[in-house]
């Protein structure tokens, strides 16, 4: 078992089959100190945090695999907070993909000339590129092509994933009398014809969901909902 | 004649006929005094600013009339620093829309992951909300459809009069060994069956040139070019 990659809040190793195991860490992402999913820093570190994470995930990705929606998920062991994926390639240097039901964070920040805070928006996609030097931009399909990160093709495929994967948490939330406001996923290619697949995790630190209009932290999110 | 509206760079007033009238001012954006046309406050008053617009204006909209591209101008009386021009309703509350030939500026500043300064860019298009309070923040085509600012439709008119406006502007400053880096238009519908014309100025101050690698101030594009 090779290492590959140190990561915010995961590690990376090759295994000997070609496939990679993720090692997911107790870190988490913040500032000064306080929980925070959207931050490009690790702020502490919280015991069971990994595993936390990694339950919600691997719950995520075997529904999507029944489902027949392509990730890079292998299997997961819990107690060791591992899970094992393909190899895959990140589109450029990194993009996060964002699925939007509510109009909350840097959506309203943007555009709140013409949108109200928690209005409902029809699984909005947009992209940002992973970029903290850049406080991650969000970035057009054109430019995406253009700059040669994303074809046109690549990107109706990836709108159209992560529709479907928001939608498919969303009613997973739902049964438990959860809202997903909004949710954003990784991509990457794999194998040799490239397939589009969902990468990295599905977890609290990735969306933000609601109850009965109360925001739930993300570690929270995993005893409410599992 | 009737004044309807007082902006930063011009005066609006309508006619008994309905057309309105565009009296184009000395005052130009800026911060401290500097002349800025990216900016959103009025800097400072320039003697001859107004007709100096105006003129380079009157030049560029009656090329695109000749060529069949639809704008609201009507006339212009360079004297009187005046524009008549047909009525038209801007999209939301006002959109600029950009069209860059080089990465520079914001785009520069967003991408500057996988663009280099200056790198030719194929009449790139971005749409940004007029907002000063929130920076004028780039918004996608999706984001206008489902904010009810412009329809699928209309944003495939108006990208492409974008880039048939910007090629004939970026040819005419050629053909005086000027290039184009970008310009920003506006937009808005007119008539009964609402079509979507070029509206507002084609001036110095939205646009980028360069000349020999040099910045062209706006004012000095007009003495340059006419």
């Amino acid at each position: 078992m090779k290492h590959i990659y140190t990561g915010k809040t995961k590690d990376v190793y090759e295994l000997e089959d070609g496939n990679y195991l993720l090692q997911f860490k107790d870190d988490v992402t913040g500032v000064d100190g306080v929980f925070d999913p959207g931050a490009n820093t690790v702020g502490l570190t919280i015991e069971g945090a990994g595993r936390s994470g990694l339950k919600l995930t691997k719950y995520f990705f075997e529904v999507l695999k029944e489902k027949g929606i392509p990730t890079h998920y292998v299997d997961a062991d819990i107690e060791k907070a591992t899970m094992t994926v393909k190899p895959a390639e990140v589109f450029g240097r990194g993009l996060e993909v964002i699925c939007r039901y509510r109009a909350v964070g840097s959506f309203l920040r943007r555009y709140g000339l013409y949108a109200e805070e928690g209005q409902p928006l029809d699984a909005f996609v947009e992209v940002t590129i992973k970029d903290d030097d850049r406080q991650d931009p969000p970035i057009s399909e054109d430019a995406l092509d253009m700059l040669g990160v994303l074809s046109k093709d690549e990107y109706k495929v990836l709108k159209e994933l992560t529709q479907q994967i928001g939608n498919v948490v969303k009613e997973e939330l739902a049964k438990k009398g959860i809202e997903l406001y909004d949710i954003k996923f990784e991509f990457g290619r794999t194998g040799e014809d490239r397939q589009i697949v969902l990468i990295d995790e599905i977890s609290g630190g990735n969306m933000r969901a609601y109850k009965d209009g109360k925001y739930i932290e993300p570690l929270e999110l995993e005893k409410l909902f599992l």
